[in-house]
């Protein structure tokens, strides 16, 4: 990938806000995606080159501190001398409702795989880089971290995932407090509804209405307005929902 | 005013958050200010006219019912056809940090006129005219609130001014949940922090740093964002402060 | 009534929370009753009365300034030399769910009556009563207030309610601020879901088990609890609901 | 120990919540205390034993599971056919403020073994016990949680603390949604200040005041008074504080 001066960089990638936020930042930036397996970043990578954009895969397992370090060392070594303008964190694991006395302790350290242990990782690379960028980025160089319904309410039954986005939020606050005055802006967003692609297409919403569920694309503008707020003015957490959710 | 397809209306103008989401707004919609005294609004009428664009200052009292409604007349026979596009409710009394048992009822009663009753002339003369903006609109028609810090945080001292803050959030979330699924996006932005106006200019901030009061060209931003969601996803409320804010 | 060395005070005395309280702390201190007529406190001066207690009803309508003062005149002259060692604020206007647009603003503003102008009053005469018993009671003197599920959530068609409930957590906050380190503890509590009293016999509640409903007496327990809690662990808020409560 | 109908459950004993929670609810059950080294419980034990009570300290691992189910059996051994009426989990491990940057992943995660791992464990086994004892035991069989400031704010430099604490929390509300309506009480205790034990003897308190750190007598009476709450005002979380504390 040809280098430029900044890039962003979204960590798990998917049909539904990985890929819409790609393609919006990278409107603006070379975007670097991040995902398990190619099969989910290749054809978001191909889609925004067709746009005329800049992208790059890399098969990164955050849940494995080699997988994400090596995935820093090749961003280093691709895009030598670019800097990070942001950085996504958009990943999420499975989770079904379960009884909790039927949960496995694995299932819920799965979860803080992804919402503690993968996002301390990403984090711990993306810091550094962002604090780098402070002085000369055409915005505040951003930490976006996607929450959920979850992130701020325990439901029952759904404990394990509950346990592992209220940390993320926790993290994402802490930071926020932490890295905000050294000009780096970390934002949580809860997205709250259901997001409309292909594998939610026959989910029940509340409302029959049309745009019942969350459009990425939407959700994409909001991560961008996220990260061009002047830093006099930061937002540090937000809900969306679509305008018939139950709430 | 020649008349347009779509205007925004802001109550409370004044140097800072008022002023600047006008100007924003006017970018794309004539603009009709509302401010007690035409000393509020002359300057910022002038302003957008000389940008190219379209104002219109009016004279209101937001505490009294009689000069709402003749406001509502006014726009109504100036802007003849225009529908309203957004309603910003950006009114804000005065307040002074004092002991509870020093407080008069009418300083209380007061906060009360800004914060619920004004509000509530606003809302059910704007509501309507949302309403009926929603199918044509190029944005989900909106009615963004000004909130504080004392909107969500009862301050020793500041009761009166958190009553009101607080009372009127309650009615956004209570607005936001009725009109959200007829289409028009209802939100609340809790300004915590410093306002950098004139009148602040010797205002002390936690930090000594640069940009440590927020700019209220970086809030109406915010605004403008907020009013350009699609309805699919929509933020109720959010949060702004200085990068440097302790909070 | 004979005069005793501490008394409580419960505004808002009716067949629920009111008497529940009045009968709990009547087993420790004689009881003031406040009330807009006879007929709500009658039965629990006389229920007091048998069990061996002391009880004085005093007829005063909290949104009226005289009324008020006069009541805490009368509780001067028949409690000489007695200190005031709780104050409950339990009172509540009645509310019809209503769309915003068929408000009238005096629904509103008597919302207010009740949630901000009536606390105020009965706060500026209960606070400085509360602050002389600092030294010499049993336990802190106590300031508890009544809130509901509206006190923390804006429903549909429900915001004059809820702002009333909004404005008055946000006083209760401020004075457990102002008045906490001067030793009088100020508590919120959220009651979330019905109230078992004969009006309520034929709500519908989510189950249909035993004790869906709240029991007055339970109720009393929590708030007899809040008031013996010792300064160096005072609470601010809590919820108390039914154990089958949907939330 | 001789065998008696309920009997409750303590996990994290020391000096502070944990003793005074087991000696309030030595007054009425037998009380089995878990803790990492007889250290910690045997003085516990003793104070319980000499005034009259019944207790047993079991030394167990929280984060280990073998170490935690073997506790389990030996309470079933050694309290044949004794019910459980509470389990609290009081275990906090240890943290220091530190820049994320120099955080290891290690730190982070020994965080989540107390905050998560060692509660699912400790849930796992109590909650059938719990179960077993709803129809009988005098007061609804209850699961607390002690919770800190860290549970509801992520400072700067607390994230590892405040992801395991909040992460406790969101279990906590879970499980009282899930457990509630079968009758067992779940609620999590934000306890926000310093507690008054020896180690703390020298920090620093917003104010000099008497009584400026949580009495550890004083929290273990809110415990009791959970735990006595009739089934139809249960609370699931309320905050205690020093009177004089800044929040």
């Amino acid at each position: 990938m040809a280098s430029a001066p900044f890039f962003a960089l979204v960590a798990g990638a998917g049909p539904g806000t990985g890929r819409a936020v790609a393609l919006k930042f990278a409107k603006t930036y070379p975007v670097v995606v991040l995902a398990r397996s190619p099969d989910s970043y290749r054809d978001i990578v191909a889609e925004i080159k067709q746009a005329g954009g800049q992208a790059l895969g890399i098969s990164a397992d955050i849940i494995n501190a080699d997988s994400v370090n090596s995935a820093f060392e090749t961003i280093k070594k691709e895009l030598p001398g670019s800097k990070l303008a942001a950085a996504i964190y958009n990943v999420s694991g499975g989770f079904v409702k379960t009884p909790f006395l039927e949960l496995k302790l694995d299932e819920v350290d799965n979860g803080l795989d992804v919402g503690v242990r993968g996002f301390f990782r990403f984090a711990q690379n993306s810091l550094p880089l962002l604090l780098d960028s402070v002085s000369g980025a055409p915005h505040p160089p951003s930490l976006l971290i996607t929450g959920a319904t979850a992130s701020v309410k325990g439901s029952a039954q759904f404990g394990s995932f509950a346990a592992g986005k209220f940390a993320l939020r926790a993290l994402g606050q802490s930071l926020s407090r932490e890295f905000g005055p050294q000009g780096v802006h970390v934002a949580h967003v809860v997205v709250d509804g259901i997001i409309d692609i292909p594998r939610t297409k026959n989910f029940t919403t509340a409302s029959s209405a049309e745009d019942a569920k969350l459009k990425p694309e939407a959700i994409a503008e909001t991560y961008w307005h996220l990260h061009t707020q002047h830093r006099s003015a930061f937002t540090q957490e937000l809900d969306i929902r679509p305008y018939v959710e139950n709430y």
